[in-house]
């Protein structure tokens, strides 16, 4: 590698323009985005950013599921050094989430364009096909598909929300493409992100390494007891379901500390029956979310929560339901991506940590098929999914800086000499 | 007292015969009653009762509320014993609460008639106006007019879930009477109810010698936090409404064990925002409902409950809204009207325990004016306000047999020698 690219940057502010005009597409009034997944606000947001991959003289091309890739050209016949994102967002989104990956893959290339620095391997930016599930289940649709693990006809057919399945959908905003999608070859992915949660701000660092995604246990438990009017019930003649869903969120919250390091336990649903102010419940739903890098670990916190819970239900004298709603095991990251990521950001002057993501990304699509990882920079306030969500411009340059340096590594400068 | 009644014993059968024609009025299919009060089927079960006091000589009157008395002239001139309840029912209700005691009061009378036993003091039967407050609040209306705790003209206008008013019902069904309410006096106040809990079932007691009512509590706690997502934010980074209220729900529960005695805590009602599996609660909103027969061990586990409450929001970093939804200080019973329950309960063979009413009624409306109490007999099950609430042909004899004694032990029997 030749000296010149250390002192090579990218342009943040054009970076932050692009961002900006691309939020501008399904922009909702009073602030933030809607650009759900194959709607037209989508096609709007999908030409535009073809239109810039054109002018960047990118081969841009469009598979079966809709993701688009503009390809950079390298001087080895080669899978390409992927660099991708998303550009749909939820109903009531920011400007930041997936779009900062892709756009940040553009403005790489502009760079590298504009330093006239060719590179070893050809070098791709791709948008990947309602990441967000938002409209249209699963999440991560386009690089699952993209790599394998989703199949193309089923996922064609899904029905959204709206009652139209994706395949209507990607005809009716001319993104049905005809690039093969199941098996495509990558040589290495990196993902540059908002963190989505607060532990960059919090403890102030500007670069997060991420070492992989969260596995994710989410379980629905159903308690069922005896409906009974609260003045007239003895405490110890009662079999409160309302009960029950306290005492496991307490718990599942108590051991989630327990446990320390990663582990998190949310319980963000609940429904009491019949919910009134003066009748004992005789029904709680409730959901329990728990997550771990470490599937050990999360096994563990999972029949830890199980056990107890039918220890409250025979205690209580309850009928307990339990239904698995959804189970993804932890994805790894490539170690030696991420030691560069550390590095990156350390010769570049940046405070970096090691962590986990808490949120499904397209980057952990292609982890079991080459070396992946993801960048992420801080979201003030963690917040995300919301209009609110925000990353300060010096943060996207910091974020962006490491990315270049990642392709350079990853992808290889063509020696001029 | 003459010994002739000692072995008086009123008609059981012909009771719960009534008891069921009555409940023929506003029938739901499958079971159950509906006969919301000043409603076409509350009109109906009036009628039918009058047709029954009519037929036993009962001088019958309506007064401004609807109240329905039917009265059996003593030999002094006095007020009234009453023997008072209601025939209004929730919307789906049962064939015994409220209903047990008017018709309980008719078959007194009509024993009486037949044994050809003349008393002291007059006896009324009545039937409250609006009980259950289902479509009117408050509840206990026609009691708490009659006895001067509640304006009749406030009351006339006060509007439904319908959207009508009292008063434009009472007129609609014909039972805007002319008999004044609002100081009337009685000589004393006796309700035969259903107990609607579980107690005298589980102990296996016959009879409950009710001492009073408990006092209630009812809080709104709304906890606002930050709304996060469930797999990037730190369990010490959370301020998550929906675990402050599981919490609080717990804590209540371990005080009124605590507490022991009467003491009783319910969390009924909890609504989470955004309420989603992966989406840390940014709102909580709950009711606490605390009820006690000890005002002054009410108001030490109401005091109790907001200061852990606090603590628990600044713990949590959450902020507390409190409203109080309802406060009624607990209603003492007469200890010579409930020392007689207990003796003649006694002198019948019956067990009986002393207990307090969990729920209202309308004896507490006319406790502080004159010498009152109520004689419970067993729920099966605990269940009221409910299509299957039960009470056994040989409970009802007994719950009779005792208010007839209690009659006749407060009108006096007029000597026969």
């Amino acid at each position: 590698m030749s000296t010149p690219q250390i002192h090579l940057s990218v342009q943040g502010s054009r970076l932050c323009e692009r961002i900006q005009a691309l939020a501008q597409v399904g922009a909702l009034k009073g602030g933030g985005v809607c650009r759900l997944a194959l709607t037209p606000a989508d096609k709007a947001g999908r030409d535009l950013v073809i239109s810039w991959m054109t002018e960047l003289g990118l081969s841009v091309s469009v598979d079966r599921i809709g993701n688009i890739m503009g390809l950079r050209a390298g001087h080895v016949d080669a899978p390409p050094v992927f660099i991708g994102s998303h550009i749909d967002t939820v109903a009531t989104g920011g400007a930041y989430d997936g779009n900062l990956g892709v756009l940040a893959g553009l403005e790489v290339l502009q760079c590298l364009a504009e330093a006239g620095i060719e590179t070893e391997l050809p070098i791709a930016v791709a948008i990947f096909t309602n990441e967000e599930g938002a409209r249209f289940a699963p999440d991560m649709m386009g690089s699952g598909v993209h790599q394998g693990s989703l199949d193309l006809e089923e996922m064609l057919a899904v029905e959204g929300i709206d009652g139209t399945t994706v395949g209507a959908d990607l005809e009716a905003i001319g993104y049905a493409g005809e690039s093969p999608c199941g098996s495509q070859r990558a040589s290495a992915f990196i993902e540059l992100h908002v963190e989505q949660g607060p532990l960059l701000e919090e403890e102030g660092f500007m670069i997060g390494a991420v070492e992989g995604v969260q596995g994710i246990s989410w379980t629905e438990f159903l308690w069922s007891g005896v409906s009974n009017h609260a003045g007239t019930t003895p405490m110890r003649l009662r079999h409160d379901a309302g009960y029950a869903a306290a005492d496991l969120a307490c718990f599942v919250r108590d051991l989630a500390l327990d446990h320390g390091g990663d582990q998190v336990a949310t319980v963000g649903s609940v429904q009491l029956q019949p919910n009134l102010v003066n009748v004992i419940a005789n029904q709680a739903r409730m959901t329990v979310d728990l997550r771990n890098t470490d599937d050990q670990v999360l096994k563990r916190v999972e029949r830890q929560t199980l056990e107890y819970a039918k220890s409250l239900a025979d205690h209580e004298g309850l009928e307990l339901e339990t239904r698995i709603l959804a189970r993804f095991a932890p994805v790894a990251f490539s170690q030696r991506l991420i030691g560069l990521v550390e590095k990156h950001a350390t010769d570049l002057g940046h405070s970096v940590r090691r962590m986990p993501s808490g949120a499904g990304h397209d980057a952990q699509m292609f982890a079991p098929n080459c070396p992946s990882t993801m960048i992420f920079v801080p979201s003030k306030g963690g917040i995300s999914h919301n209009i609110h969500e925000y990353t300060a411009p010096e943060e996207i340059q910091a974020g962006g800086d490491v990315l270049l340096r990642m392709v350079l590594a990853l992808a290889g400068v063509r020696s001029t000499g």
